[in-house]
């Protein structure tokens, strides 16, 4: 029987929890920095959370940067990295979602870069993985956390859009994992429906890239998996129901960070190949990140189910409660609920919904073809899906 | 309904973990480091360890501290301080279980201590817990574990004995959590069959002194907790029965530190009722630490039943299936099928297996008597457990 691949964890992000927190910022943050404060759109101005931190940094030197996107955009995330030189910051305060903090970590990395065209930090097509920039120096990062759903709080990755060439792409550095964050769940209170679903359904593919791979007796990161899971699944309907449940919303804050720290992937593989073939969807008409995840992973899980079949079987035994049958029954169990999961809160899961059809499936296969070449590999992981596989997904998807 | 406390978690240890992963130390130690290697009583010069540290570290400036028994006493710990001093020491690599990692961290603490009397660090009769000393310098730790039960390779606790005054005291600093800790499952191959009872019984009662608490629909923090019993119930028959099964091994290793990493105590309450009357009795004959929680729990939890009633039913119904019956049958059950399991792995859960009867009852109860005084409070989640409890306590476990 297989056992669990060695690894290595190492989460060193300070997590402060919990209701009216955001306080606490003062402590966090060295007296002397100068902070560069990044955020968004400007939604933190209409819930109170701008206004927090401001009064919690009003002793400190602040500047702002707004305006980051979602798909953050290196064009954006550049003009920030100009203002870190020229004003000498020593300090990254993102304030948002992950789109925002994912945004801050290339920032923070870009404005140490020595090289000269800073997009050469990514792996992109002229850019191979093998050959990546290991940074050395970063400005350090807090963050404070207003959407549930990418993890980013707590990890060393970031994904980055080029608008100009329609690449997203993303990478980890050890050196960006934030130095706090302040998770308070009300901030997620006048979050829209929309954005609630998309981070409940990220955050769950999160748990399936990690949980449902090759069977190696990981009892902890398994039973870890299905608490989360279980998790997203029970409080979802509760807080669309009631947007200011703060239980439900600190369940679901905490089960989206724990979906991606990490944590749960502790002595087992990695499978991307969701998050991978969504990102080209993206890339080419900048759909939701959620959305391509929730029309992608169906086509994933079927074509791999002979080899996630023995985490399958247990998904439906464990979670959906599935006891009886063949292992092909409840594998094949395990995937629908998942997808009736997604319809029942709004999430649709075909690929028209986001804006694909038959005659695009040549070029998102010719943009995976792209990406394996950057990577040296396959998707997934076992690293064997390649273009031709991905136009068998993309088949075996709901239209 | 009762919410999820607010918490800070920051569990900054880099986890190395795996077969023949203690090579990797050379990485983790600078190269200039004059390291203090501190063991305990040779058994890692039987199983190898001992030398598979010695040739990770050849090319390091290396010096050994030997002899920390079980319930490490200040009496030795104060001697590798003075070692600490005059060498200039500025690593220390534990290489053992809790006991070595314990002693450790108070070296690293006294090693700066600018006080007069170490023993001062800790909150002792004549030493006041609000009064305690805040350490801001320390010697900083990484460990090589060995034995899976105390969590101390990733948390910042630590509980010293003092020998000549018949006192076992512990207590938390952020400065002492290993910088790294390396978990290699084949290290615990030669355990004893005792210390690896003991140490499935540790790390299961460090579980649920957070997880049977009051209920505050933590549902991250339950399913984690959950997970970790669920894994030290499945595996403990098996490593009994195959001492060299690598996955049951790994299961247990990784539950260990789990158990009390502070992970699943986010957002819930910390009842330590069980670990402070069994840490008397150690201090009173030497008994091992693990016997004396399988001699006390149930007392506490039958005493404490109607304010852990939600928490009780749950693990019933999660843990050992009971879905039919009056909450107080199924907190009845949790009780009694946690006692039948310490039995079915050998662990004795009588007071008598711990050298306690009855005219000793006054004499536990006076101690704790001095330890409420020394914290300022009672024991337990609510704080409300002093001396005339614990007599009844007493009384409700088995003789």
């Amino acid at each position: 029987m297989l056992t669990c691949n060695n690894f290595v964890f190492h989460s060193p992000t300070k997590i402060i929890f919990g209701a009216k927190t955001i306080s606490q910022l003062k402590n966090e943050i060295p007296q002397k920095a100068k902070i560069l404060m990044i955020y968004g759109s400007g939604s933190i101005k209409k819930n109170g959370v701008y206004d927090q931190v401001k009064e919690a940094l009003k002793e400190h030197n602040v500047m702002e940067f707004s305006g980051i996107t979602p798909n953050p955009r290196y064009e954006t995330a550049i003009k920030a990295v100009e203002i870190c030189k020229k004003e000498n910051i020593d300090f990254l305060l993102a304030v948002g979602g992950g789109s925002v903090i994912d945004a801050t970590k290339f920032i923070s990395i870009a404005s140490k870069y020595p090289g000269k065209d800073p997009w050469d930090i990514m792996p992109h097509k002229n850019n191979q993985l093998k050959n990546l920039f290991q940074p050395t120096e970063a400005i350090p990062i807090g963050t404070v956390l207003t959407i549930p759903a990418t993890g980013s709080e707590m990890n060393t990755g970031y994904v980055i859009t080029r608008e100009s060439t329609k690449e997203k792409v993303g990478r980890i550095d050890q050196l960006v994992i934030p130095k706090f964050s302040i998770l308070d769940p009300e901030t997620s209170y006048s979050l829209p429906k929309r954005q609630i679903i998309n981070g409940i359904v990220d955050s769950f593919v999160h748990v399936t890239e990690q949980y449902l791979t090759t069977f190696r007796n990981t009892k902890i990161s398994d039973r870890f998996a299905e608490g989360v899971i279980d998790t997203l699944i029970s409080e979802a309907p509760v807080v669309l129901k009631n947007p200011k449940d703060y239980s439900a919303r600190a369940n679901i804050m905490w089960a989206s960070t724990m979906a991606l720290n990490r944590l749960i992937g502790c002595g087992v593989d990695f499978d991307g190949a969701t998050h991978s073939i969504g990102h080209e969807i993206t890339a080419m008409n900048d759909s939701d990140h959620a959305k391509t995840l929730a029309a992608v992973i169906k086509g994933v899980l079927i074509y791999k189910k002979q080899q996630k079949m023995k985490k399958l079987v247990l998904m439906a035994e464990r979670i959906y409660g599935k006891k009886e049958g063949t292992d092909e029954e409840k594998a094949d169990f395990a995937i629908s609920e998942t997808i009736k999961f997604f319809n029942s809160i709004g999430m649709k899961t075909t690929l028209s919904s986001v804006g694909i059809k038959k005659e695009n499936f040549q070029e998102i296969a010719d943009r995976i073809e792209e990406r394996t070449k950057t990577m040296g590999f396959g998707l997934g992981e076992h690293r064997d899906i390649y273009k031709d596989d991905v136009l068998k997904i993309l088949e075996l998807c709901d239209p």
